[in-house]
This record gives C-alpha cells, sequence and structure tokens, in this order.
C-alpha cells in the first residue's frame, strides 16, 4: 500500500500484486517522476484520475517491456496488476485497476469494489453486501473478511492484512491499519464471523425428508 | 453427474468438469465398458475405489490424448477433470479427484470435501463450515450455497444445481435433487444467507473510532 501526496490538490493510493521486482521498480519510478520538475508524466502533473491510471499502465508497461526484452520467451512472467485510487481537487475520487498490458478499467457502479491478486476466493462476500450504500467502515470490514477467507483457502497468502479509509475530498487517509492474525479487532472478526456462518447453517431451510 | 450401478456389491458416481466432449466420451466408454464382459477393466470389475480412481484417469488421458494426436500443438485444449464417490462392499465408502493429466488424489482427512471446475468463489464457505461431524444435510445445505456464491461472482456459472446424496452402506443415492435459481428450497436457501449475511456484518466488531 503505497501513499502519493504530491501536493494539497491531490492523493493518490496505489496496491499492487504479482511480480514484487516490477511493483518494486513501478512505485521507485513513480515516486522519482514525482521528484523531477522537468518530467511531463507524473502523479504531481496529471489532470485527472484517469490520466494517473493511463501513466501507472504505461510506466508498469514500460518495466515490463525492458525485463521481457532481455529474457526472450518470458513474456508474462514480468507481470503485476496494480489498483490506483484517490482524488483531484474538483473533482470526483475515483478508483481504477490497472492490467499488466497497461490498460485499464474504472470501478463498476452496480459493484463497486476492484480486487488484485488472490481474488477468487475473497469475492463472494463483497459480491452479497458491497453497494453504493455501504458505510466506509463496514466496506471496511468487508474488505477484512474478504482476505480472512482467502488467507483461510490458500495458505500461500498471509498476512500482515493493510487497510486504509479515505473519505471523500480530505486528501489525506483517515486510518491506516496493519493486522496480524491475532490482533484484537481481526481476530474478532474471524471468531464473529465464524459464529455467523456457523448460525447461518442452522437457520437454512431444511430439506421435506428432514424432521 | 453420472450414477454407474453396475452390481449390487458397488455404487458409483461421477462428476465432470472441462472440455464436455471429452467429458461425454468418458461416460460412454465407461458405460460401455460394463457392458462388454471380456473387458479387464471396468467399473463392474475393479477391486478397490482407488483402483476405479485410476482406471477414470487413464480411460480420460487415453481420449485426450486421441484428440490431442489430431490436433497438434493443442496440448491442454481438451482437458477435464472428475470426482467419483462410491463404494464397493466390505470397504469404506470414497472420494477421489482425478487431474487431466490421469493421476488421483484422494479426499482430505481435515477437509473432507473435493471440488472441479469454478472452484475459488465457492470454497471458503465449505472450508468454513465442512468437518466429517457435519451431517449430510448440512453438508448437502453449504454444497448448495459454494454454489450459489459461485454463480453469484462468475455469470457464466449457472442452474441448474444437481445435488445427490449417498449414505455409507446403502448402495444406492437416498436423494438426488436438480434446482433451478427458483425453485422454493433453493430460493429460500439463497435469501435466508443473504440475510445471515447482512446480519452477521452488523454484529462485527465496531473499529475504536466508531460510536
Amino acid at each position: 500500500m503505497h501513499v502519493f501526496d504530491p501536493g494539497g490538490d491531490r492523493f493518490f493510493m496505489v496496491l499492487s500484486a504479482g511480480n514484487l521486482a516490477t511493483t518494486q521498480a513501478l512505485v521507485h519510478r513513480l515516486r522519482s517522476d514525482i521528484m523531477r520538475k522537468d518530467q511531463r508524466d507524473s502523479l504531481a502533473t496529471v489532470d485527472y484520475m484517469f490520466d494517473a491510471a493511463e501513466y501507472v499502465g504505461r510506466t508498469s508497461r514500460k518495466i515490463q517491456n525492458r525485463y521481457e526484452q532481455i529474457n526472450e520467451g518470458n513474456e508474462g512472467r514480468f507481470d503485476a496488476r496494480f489498483i490506483i485510487g484517490g482524488q483531484i481537487r474538483g473533482q470526483d475520487p475515483q478508483l481504477y485497476l490497472i492490467y499488466p498490458e497497461g490498460n485499464i478499467i474504472e470501478v463498476p457502479d452496480a459493484t463497486p469494489f476492484l480486487q488484485i491478486g488472490e481474488n477468487k476466493y475473497g469475492k463472494p462476500i463483497l459480491d452479497r453486501i458491497i453497494d453504493t450504500d455501504t458505510s466506509l467502515e463496514d466496506a471496511a470490514r468487508c474488505a477484512l473478511l474478504s482476505l480472512d477467507s482467502t488467507m483461510r483457502s490458500n495458505v500461500a497468502v498471509g498476512p500482515p492484512v493493510e487497510l486504509s479509509i479515505y473519505p471523500a475530498g480530505s486528501f489525506e487517509l483517515a486510518h491506516r491499519l496493519s493486522y496480524e492474525v491475532d490482533s484484537p479487532l481481526y481476530a474478532e472478526v474471524h471468531r464473529s464471523w465464524s459464529d455467523t456462518l456457523r448460525g447461518g447453517i442452522h437457520a437454512l431451510p431444511r430439506f421435506d425428508w428432514e424432521p
């Protein structure tokens, strides 16, 4: 979870999944582009969130191309995906997913969330709960459950679980948290949800042959 | 869901996912092998469930090889996975997953379920609920929830949802059901579970900045 705060009129957060060398090179490049005042494209200079996302996609693609060219036959091996969220003053906050190919999609209206990485195990809870009326805190709890399900179903996914909350128009994070499995709130979320599901199973309708 | 009942001392059920032509050819072959009395290997003649699963794997591999040989460069295109469950008299019931490569794994003791096809969306609910103490009916309800989550998160997965229950030692299915989304029991499972999850979200612990 990488925060970019290049000036009071804009705020960005970038999440990454995939090849770690590619993601670290990208973050380094985004930061150094902000520092270079002669730089045409950077998070400090883009006019729209859409442009910010396309710039990240272009930069990611350049990094991958560089390593693919010196590793013939390894196309796709340096893949990474990113999510960029943020806001530029005078505009609504936005959230984009950036594919390894460098192209981008906006967060869907009907399912207002994006995922990267090991995303399938944790998607059903988001699909069932998150809509545009969900509070930021309920959405945050849902995100914790989504990752809890993912970690339980794929032991290769592990803590820490990082969580940030950005209220629209604030141009700063309201909260930035990191949980281990035994962190009190995280452990309580896990326990509470297990109770909910076990109770929910018993509330389901009986088959017609059951007493 | 294909039932094989080649005699009173044995009972098998085969599930399939993947290339439909491969799975249909396999089912045809399993049935015709039972009819051919000169056939060395068939579900009618195997001594153990393990042998039944290996025979299915071998037969699946032969079918795939045949189509791969006349479609050079298309290795993997005719892939299919299978689950075989059943019982041979005098032995415990068994459940095996058969990979496209023809090799097999037994159902794990700690997580006593197997999945094929679009399996990730529906795995967390199984991971959280199913253990060796779960009743057949609770396990069946859990399987319906697992597929309900999958259909919701991937619109390419659709009804009918087929469900069978085999009690150990019975050598016949106790129940065989097929649900559409608007079947009363299925619709009620869906509605009840949505209520459970929405209630569960509100039962989760608050963040320390919340009232």
